[in-house]
């Protein structure tokens, strides 16, 4: 058997090998050819094949990865001209994992591995710096202890607090050397401390390979869509010291700003601190701008280095980076995750640097995050107290009521509440309170802290290193100043401008930048799938035209029945005879065809597609049990209830049953659209199944067009059933247009009812994989996908005029615009909202397509 | 524009120009062929294509056709050597529909056409019979107003009514010519009688093809499933009189019994009657048989000719015939319709007779009718007093509450209750009420009459000329003998038997006749098809297995947990903690192994096909208003309830959300299975959408298996979502069987929830021909059925060995079964009552793939 090869060493591994070498780990190799050698530590990386054979193994290493280690170490060796554990002058090295997409905080990393009793006095002598090594040796017993052998961090906590308090001392800074050793004894007094190198190498390698399958990485895994099979990589690099005294210090920085876009690099870096330090959060650290004052020829050499990174990479790039003893390290560099202004900020920028051509810059958007910009923020206009500010570190405005933990927030969200988690700091264990909060409040840390990556990736708005905000969770308070406050009590933030208020402002929602509508003008000149949107009032309409909207695609008319209006309808349904119903129904006719000029008028020409009346009728009453006993509107609303109404009396089926009611909307429409010059209306039949039901319909909107005089209107259905997808071929002879409604469409194919499935089926499916994620985000491919492609193809065999748009809320999510460009879909229809984010999508599509 | 030919002269058509000279036609003209020129009087048949030319017109008579009738009344003319309308000598004709399927009573006839002022002397003359040429003229006026003109025949009975009492006597025939004469002339004073024979021709033509749009036969057809498209031929015969005296009359009969099937000929005559007179039921005719006695030339030639013609056609003759003055004529010859009990009876004779070998013998088969095989009859050791009895029209027992009138039994059947249908004698109005009864009770009629037609037609058991019974409409009452009854009494009837009682008779399913028997043997013999029983119980799987079930091919497990069961299911679903749970499902475990060895005792050795829990759990609690407010199985109740249940959390979800449930039943059923020898069970999971919930579970009974020993137990799933069928192949990789349930997958790919579209939108939509049946008793072949092969042919794909197999209603469905042969599925599984009709059923469907 061929012996595979394990084992990368950085000089020797680059930016195409993220799968084998992980983002980490081709990052550094890249870095090691752009930089040159002497700004990166040398190293190696173990590969993700190597932890996937490991899993496959049930946690046996693969064969010959001993020997591969031993080879690169071998060199790491040479080429650094020490030996790990050498006595006189260790090498020592960190242990730090890399998937092939970020997982940040999710994996496990070991610093400083390689020390023991003999070469921590090795470490002391060259460094001069006794203090520095005893707390190197104690900090790799601890994180070893913890990582490795799974000792609980109070236990070193404690012991910490100990030694302080035996001393008489406050600040672990304040500990010495010789307090330090002591410690270092105590915590090897905790578990079986490997004294071999060698030993403490190979036990770490297994650690981060074992991490991969623990269990807050598979929450992150399953919440951020990364398949579990891909494993992950393990670095193994030469340490350097960023807590080498006061000419040292380690630090993050962005290319650019990583909140705005702006074209300045930012970022924080803590001085004489290890860099999970600055990435902790516990310490507040100082800004970019100020290393320029404190290391002025690193400033000044990290700076070029970033422009290098930028243009190498093409894209905005986020790097770790350690000062030791005035000499600058390279750690890892990667592309910025960045939140939605800053994606668009950066790719009109690249374009007009001349760093990118258009298409390549509308590819560094990851469209999915551009659902921030559309985030509400306070109302401009509003007074409100701001009783505290902190670091503006994930944008958008929310507000909602004080929870202290993810599981309160999970809660909350399950019982329908809106909630901003309120934490000193957050960790792993937070996320799944990130999903369930409306925005996250820390007291600590910056906008490279936990806190502030997470919330960005998500999309929630955040604020954190509000210093003034005072958590305390055994007393179950949030003190700022004077105020004290509660769980459950209302508060407010702005992550866009790092705001807190306790009042209920207003949020308002956003309008599109300039640089967004650029970004968006040339997506429009891109792209090749329509736009349209959702909409059913004049002022969405005008709100989904001014997001760029090229018309309605699903205008839906059950909602012009409710409100003031519900009780003509319950005329209309509770009406005993057909006189009745006639005059009931005739009351409603001009109503209708107001709102339908309205929308006409706010539409301005462009189509606008109704649909005829879709629910079951009993909607329009109330329920049984609060009609009074024996009325006729009860024995009624009785009659019309349900077992199944999304399988029931609806779509087509009513207007084939009460004909009367069709021909009234279509007379309203093709009225309103007869008085407005250039009107283009569509008419659209939901729930077809049968050919016949179109035509039938088809019939009567004929007529009623000739009644009118309108003779440019379109007569169209949805497609929106199985059956519908199987004989679209018939069904497009009697059809100038089909529009998918997905929704319904995934409800039958999948026989999932999305109100009883979603709370109760759709968690458990995602935990057990038989999903990754729901199939009303994004479109089921393999099944609803495939009805959906079966039903394009015999429309347009059978009348190859056919428009065809889809209007489920799939025509606003990214993957799905994607896979319905390749279907010969002509427009996507979804809410105003996600107009731009389907505009973006939809040009990205074409860009991938080509 | 060449002219279509829209006229065939009996002399020139044939057998197997059914489609256009209509089944009447046909008929005629292949007797004309077989029998002479002799037996059958002249004339031609105006094509369907020139009715349905006509209806496409408008009403507009084709172009071409009075030429081409007036070129054909002058070959007949020539033929008879006789006139229409000819003074002297003049020629009557008969003007019938036929259309390419019979529907008796359903369409205008007209007799005597031709008569007229003069021509009527001329009758007068030639009979020697001036009152039965007045009678014919009456009758002939009268028909003609009623039927061409619309008069109501309340005004001509009424007139009739008078003329008797002006001359003092009580029967029609009583009536002397002279007052028929008078009659006449009134009855011309009812609408403008055209004197001209060629006018009453070509009126008379019209209003038979206006006749096919007539309400009736709209009703008929839609019941029946004709085409509306169809339209009906119109023939023009030279009359024939059975009215001409004591050595005339008319008569149908039979090759065989009509009833039983015996090798004798059966049928009814009356003497000096015309035809109408004995199919209307109004004189209670003689039998056949009488014939010898009467006429006995005359029945020597009827049985030959009914010999000559059963060999001819090769099926079961149903003739008519008229005898003018002791001469015969054949009017008619057509399949006979006739009861199962009949059509197994010919085809198990014919083959032994050698008139039809075995394939052809089964072709015979009406397939629809066999149902009425598997009607219930009367406990032959019950005892009960016979109030009348009268003849036995169609078999098969029934009782119910007495109703009167059609509306009423159709208004019984929406409100639950069953009913029997009593009446004088029937009509075509009165079909409806056919259908909504279960049996149907006249006082007057024979086996040929309307009722006992359209009742065998529809397989209702029938008693008809029970005249021991009067129906007095007007005291709404039925009376028999001394007993007043009203409706909503309690009658009971027996149709095989003729035998009538008010007694609350227990009924008995039918064994299977040892003809019955023997035919389904051949059946088995020449299916590919296999057939399978749904049965949930040792004593259903015993009927399935008597009646020739190759196997269980559903075995439902939901009803196990009813009942008494219902408080321990309960308890699962109520449990607080896993450990409750737990103790809840391993009580129901014992229960639920017992259920399975019993049925696998009964099966013996066949393979038994399970189905894993597959309803939402809240069918196993009460109705949460049933439930104390506040407790804790109201809150469990109400939680569970769902919004569409259909589509909610059931079949296999119930498994990933609860395995436990899952594993206890597979433990059960292989702890079972493992203690009887030869026990072949296959495991069958529900409602897979996605290929992991099947592999999941899969892996689960696998383990199950391995622990209790069981090796040869097959896993499979129920296909039943277009998902499913979609990723077929996928699935498939870890099926070792799949069964379509066509159930649900109808209620899916059509978007029809069964429960809320039966009643509301099924009947609408065959009235305005979406449909021409419900989907849920025959598959949808361009929906359903294509998912349904796509699945097939995608499972076998990736799965050479997937067996296949079919378990909705639909596998008791003839037409279904004809379509799941020529898919590759391998058996159907139904209720056991339809096994013995899916056998004959696969045997056709593999004849005619032939």
């Amino acid at each position: 058997m061929r012996e595979s090869s394990w084992v990368v060493d950085f000089a020797n591994g680059g930016r195409d090998q993220r799968d084998l070498l992980g983002g980490k780990g081709a990052g550094i190799a890249e870095m090691t050819h752009i930089l040159g050698a002497d700004l990166v530590p040398a190293g190696f990386t173990i590969t993700t094949s190597a932890c996937v054979e490991y899993m496959r193994k049930g946690g046996e290493l693969p064969w010959g990865l001993p020997e591969q280690v031993d080879a690169a170490l071998g060199r790491l060796q040479d080429r650094a001209g020490h030996r790990l554990g050498d006595a006189a002058n260790p090498l020592l090295v960190s242990v730090r994992s890399g998937a092939r997409r970020s997982m940040p905080g999710m994996l496990d990393t070991i610093l400083n591995l390689g020390l023991n009793d003999d070469s921590v006095v090795g470490l002391a002598e060259r460094s001069g710096n006794p203090r520095f090594a005893w707390d190197s040796y104690r900090r790799f017993v601890q994180m070893y202890g913890n990582v490795v052998e799974g000792v609980p961090g109070e236990r070193f906590e404690s012991a910490i607090a100990d030694a302080k308090s035996a001393r008489g001392v406050r600040l672990d800074t304040e500990l010495d050397a010789d307090a330090l050793r002591e410690l270092t004894y105590v915590f090897q007094g905790f578990y079986d401390f490997p004294a071999d190198p060698r030993e403490q190498l190979t036990r770490a390698i297994r650690a981060v390979f074992d991490s991969w399958q623990g269990e807050r990485a598979v929450t992150y895994r399953r919440l951020n869509r990364i398949p579990d099979d891909w494993g992950t990589a393990v670095n193994v690099q030469e340490m350097v010291f960023g807590n080498l005294g006061e000419s040292s210090g380690s630090g993050v920085a962005f290319s650019r700003d990583e909140v705005t876009g702006a074209p300045e690099p930012s970022g924080d870096f803590l001085t004489n601190a290890q860099g999970e330090d600055v990435v902790s959060g516990v310490r507040t650290p100082r800004d970019i701008s100020e290393l320029k004052a404190w290391l002025p020829h690193v400033h000044e050499q990290l700076m070029e280095i970033l422009r290098k990174l930028e243009r190498h990479y093409g894209d905005m790039q986020d790097t770790e980076f350690t000062v030791q003893e005035g000499r600058l390290y390279m750690l890892q560099t990667r592309n910025a995750k960045r939140p939605a202004q800053a994606a668009v900020r950066f790719a009109v920028d690249a374009v007009h640097e001349g760093l990118l051509h258009r298409e390549a810059a509308i590819q560094t958007i990851d469209v999915t995050t551009l659902d921030a910009l559309l985030h509400p923020t306070f109302d401009p206009a509003a007074n409100y107290e701001v009783v505290a500010t902190g670091v503006a570190a994930s944008p958008g405005a929310a507000k909602g009521e004080i929870v202290l933990s993810a599981p309160e927030a999970v809660q909350a969200q399950a019982d329908g509440r809106q909630v901003i988690l309120v934490r000193s700091f957050t960790e792993a264990d937070d996320v799944a309170g990130f999903h369930a909060a409306r925005g996250i409040l820390t007291s600590e840390g910056g906008k490279a802290s936990h806190a502030a990556l997470v919330a960005r990736g998500m999309g929630r708005p955040a604020v954190t290193g509000a210093d003034a905000v005072e958590v305390d969770l055994a007393a179950r308070e949030v003190r700022i100043g004077e105020r004290v406050l509660h769980p459950g009590d209302l508060i407010a933030i702005d992550g866009s401008q790092g705001r807190i208020t306790l009042e209920d402002v207003p949020l308002v929602e956003p309008g599109v930048t300039p640089e967004f509508q650029l970004l968006l003008s040339w997506c429009d000149e891109l792209r090749v799938l329509g736009v349209r949107a959702n909409a059913d009032t004049p002022e969405d309409t005008e709100r989904a035209i001014e997001l760029g909207a090229e018309g309605v695609g699903l205008c839906r008319t059950e909602h012009m029945f409710l409100g003031d209006r519900q009780p003509l309808m319950a005329a209309v349904i509770l009406a005993e005879t057909d006189q009745e119903r006639a005059e009931a129904i005739e009351q409603l006719r001009p109503l209708q065809e107001s709102d339908f000029e309205g929308i006409l008028r706010a539409i301005g020409g462009r189509p606008l597609t109704v649909r005829l009346l879709d629910p079951p009728l009993h909607e329009f009453l109330p329920h049984p049990s609060d009609l009074p006993a024996g009325s006729h509107a009860r024995r009624r609303a009785e009659q019309l209830q349900e077992t199944n109404p999304m399988l029931g009396t609806r779509g087509v089926r009513l207007g084939i049953l009460f004909p009367e009611l069709y021909e009234m909307q279509v007379r309203a429409l093709l009225a309103a659209a007869a008085r407005i010059d250039g009107a283009h209306v569509e008419v659209m039949v939901p729930l077809v199944a049968y050919e016949r039901e179109l035509s039938v319909t088809r019939t009567l909107i004929e007529r009623v067009a000739a009644e009118t005089g309108v003779e440019n209107a379109k007569i169209g259905t949805m497609i929106e059933l199985p059956r519908a997808c199987l004989i679209a071929d018939e069904i497009a002879r009697d059809a100038d247009f089909f529009s998918f409604g997905t929704n319904d469409l995934t409800q039958t194919t999948l026989g999932f009812s999305r109100d009883d499935i979603e709370g109760r089926v759709l968690g458990r499916y995602i935990d057990v994989k038989v999903l990754d994620r729901s199939p009303f985000e994004t479109l089921d491919t393999p099944g609803v996908g495939r009805l959906l492609r079966m039903g394009a193809w015999l429309g347009r065999e059978a009348n190859p005029a056919l428009g065809l748009g889809v209007c489920g809320e799939h025509g606003g999510d990214p993957d799905s615009i994607d896979f319905l460009h390749n279907s010969g879909i002509d427009y996507v229809s979804c809410s105003p909202f996600r107009v731009p984010i389907a505009r973006v999508a939809a040009a990205q599509a074409a860009i991938r397509a080509r």
